[in-house]
C-alpha cells in the first residue's frame, strides 16, 4: 500500500502468471501439483477458500493455512506443527515468493498458489485466481459443482464486482487507513452509498446476479461477514452494523449458512489479524471481545425470494479433516 | 490516571471543598457568585449540566463551556469569542486551578465550580457536586423542581450508583484504556454483566430507583448516551450497541427525550473529544462519521411502565439562550 493525500492505495501489482488448462504460461492445471496458501483472517484469501469448497477442488488442490498474524515481512505457518507447512516445508510464505524471484519487491500476500515441486509461487493475483478455479479447473470440479461465472452473466458479474471492489471490499480499507478526515469521509460515504445500492438490489432478489450464487456473491460475502467483527469499529465503518441493515444482514446470513461459506470463517482469527497486525491504528493490540455472534445461525427467511443457490447443482460436502473451523453452534 | 498491570486507574483525588447552605467550608451558596465549568463532551461534567437544568439553577449558577478537545495541560475556552470565558476572563481552565493552588499537581478536570470574585476553583469533585446542587442549593431550585435524591431512597440510590460507577461509568474507560488483553477482558465482562443486571432491573420499572427520575438515572444516562458514539468502537465495548439492547435503548431514549437530558447532549463534541484527544488509542485522530443518530427521537413506549418522571414536580423550561445544543430533529 502507498499513501498519498492521506488516501489508502492498494498495490495491485501481482504475479501475473495463470494456471490454465492449456498451460500457456507454463503452469498447466494438474491435480496434486499446486498448493493454495491462505489465511483464515484475510478476505481476499477467503474468496479462494470458498470457491475451492464450492467447486469441490479439495482433493486436487491442497491448502496451506497461515496463522492470523504476520510480521512486517511475511505471513507464517505458525499454526502448523513445528511452525512449518507440512507440504511446502517452509516457515514463511516469503520463502516461496523468493524461490520465484529472489528480488521479489512487493508485499507477501495471500492467497497465493505455489507449485509444489519447485516451491515457487505461481500467482497471488486474487481476482484472476477464483475465475480460473471456475473456468480452467473445470475438468476437476466435483459432481454437482455450481457455475459461479456463467457465460451469459459475466458482464453483469464483472460490473457488480467492480463496484463492490472499489466501494466495499477495498472501501473499508480506504476508510480504516485514511490518514486524513477528508479521505476517511470520502471512503465512508462511498461505502454506505454502495451498501444502500446493494440493499435495494437485494431486497427482492436472493443473490446479486441471476438466481444462483455467483462469483459476485462470493466477493461481497467476504467483506460483509467481517463487517461487525472488524470493519465497523477498527475501520470506523460505523453508520450501522451489518446487524442493523436488515436486507444485507439476512443476505449474509443466508450465505453464511450455505455449505462452503460459513464453514470457511474463523471469527477469532479474523479479529486477531486486524487488531494485532495494524498497530498503527490499534497501538495496544488489544482484541475486542465482541461482537456477540449468536445471530449468525438464526433463520434468514431469504428462501421466500426464490432463487436456486447451486442452480442445477448441489451443495458441497462438509469440509475435510484438517480444514474445519470452530463451529458457532453451542 | 495511573497504569498498573495494564489496568486503568482513575485518580479520584479532587478538591474536597463543598459549597453549602451554611458555608462551613467558606463557600456559602449564593446566587450569581459561582460559575459551573463543563465540557459538552465529558460524561462527568454532563451530570452537573443535567442536574442544573432539572433543578432550574441556570439563573443562579452560570455555566462556562469548554471546547471538546484539550491539550496535555488543560481544557480551554476555545468555543468562546476570543477563546476566553466571558465571565472568568480566562483562556484555560488551568488558570482557575492555579489561582486556587499555584502548585496544583493533578489533572485539570471538568466539571469544576469556580468562585467568580476570586477566580479560584472551589471544587471539581463531580460525585459530591450534583448531590450538593440537590441538597444545598434547594432554596434556589425552580418551582416544580424534582427531588433527585429523596431521603428514603438514598441508600438504594448510593448502592446502585456505586455499582454503575465501577462497572459502567468508569468501566468503559477501564476497557478502553486497558494496556493488556487481560485487563480489557476483565473490564468488558464486568461492564456487560452490569448492563445485563440493569436490563433486568429496568425491564419492568421505568426508572432505576423508585418511580421518579433520581440521581441514579442521571449518572447512568451520561454513559449510555455516549455508548454507540464512542464507547462501542473507541473503547471496544462491543458485545452489542446500545441500539441492540432493547430495554436499555428504550430507557436511554426515554430520558433523552425528557427536558433536561437530551438538550445537554452534543454528539459531535462528544465524538471529537474522544477521538481527537486519545491519540494513544486513535493515532490518526480521524473521527468516525457514524453512528446514525436518527433513532434517538423515536417512540420508546416506556410510559406504559407507569412512573412519574418529575414526581409531583414539572419538567424544566427549554434551555436558555447561549446554552442550546444542535437539535437532532431534521
Amino acid at each position: 500500500m502507498t499513501a498519498d493525500k492521506g488516501e489508502f492505495k492498494r498495490d495491485q501489482n501481482y504475479l501475473p502468471d495463470r494456471i490454465t488448462a492449456d498451460g500457456r504460461d507454463g503452469w498447466p492445471v494438474e491435480p496434486g501439483r499446486y498448493r493454495l496458501v491462505i489465511a483464515r483472517a484475510c478476505p481476499w484469501a477467503n474468496r479462494a477458500s470458498i470457491v475451492r469448497r464450492l467447486l469441490g477442488l479439495e482433493d486436487v488442490l491442497s491448502m496451506g493455512i497461515c496463522g492470523p498474524t504476520h510480521d512486517q515481512r511475511s505471513w507464517t505457518f505458525d499454526l502448523d506443527p513445528g511452525g512449518r507447512d507440512p507440504v511446502l516445508g517452509i516457515e514463511r510464505l516469503q520463502e516461496a515468493f523468493f524461490k520465484r524471484d529472489p528480488q521479489y519487491p512487493r508485499g507477501i500476500t495471500v492467497p497465493a498458489i505455489v507449485d509444489v515441486p519447485t516451491g515457487k509461487v505461481v500467482t497471488n493475483d486474487f481476482k484472476q485466481m477464483t475465475l480460473d478455479l471456475s473456468l480452467e479447473w473445470r475438468a476437476y470440479h466435483r459432481e454437482g459443482a455450481p457455475d459461479l461465472y456463467p457465460e451469459p452473466l459475466r458482464d453483469e458479474i464483472d460490473d457488480v464486482a467492480d463496484k463492490v471492489f472499489h466501494d466495499v471490499n477495498n472501501g473499508v480499507y480506504k476508510a480504516g487507513f485514511a490518514g486524513t478526515q477528508e479521505a476517511y469521509e470520502k471512503a465512508y460515504n462511498a461505502l454506505f452509498a454502495r451498501l444502500d445500492w446493494l440493499t435495494e438490489r437485494l431486497a427482492n432478489q436472493r443473490f446479486l446476479v441471476g438466481d444462483t450464487i455467483t462469483e459476485a456473491d462470493v466477493r461481497l460475502f467476504t467483506t460483509l461477514v467481517r463487517f461487525d467483527a472488524v470493519y465497523h469499529g477498527h475501520f470506523k465503518c460505523n453508520r450501522q452494523k451489518l446487524t442493523e441493515m436488515p436486507v444485507l444482514w439476512a443476505y449474509t446470513r443466508d450465505l453464511f449458512q450455505t455449505p462452503g461459506f460459513g464453514d470457511t470463517i474463523d471469527f477469532d482469527q479474523v479479529k486477531e489479524h486486524y487488531y494485532v497486525v495494524h498497530r498503527s491504528i490499534n497501538p495496544t493490540g488489544v482484541i475486542p471481545a465482541g461482537p456477540d455472534l449468536s445471530g449468525w445461525l438464526t433463520p434468514h427467511g431469504r428462501e421466500e425470494l426464490g432463487g436456486r443457490p447451486f442452480g442445477d447443482g448441489t451443495p458441497p460436502a462438509p469440509p475435510i479433516e484438517g480444514e474445519r473451523v470452530p463451529s458457532l453452534a453451542a
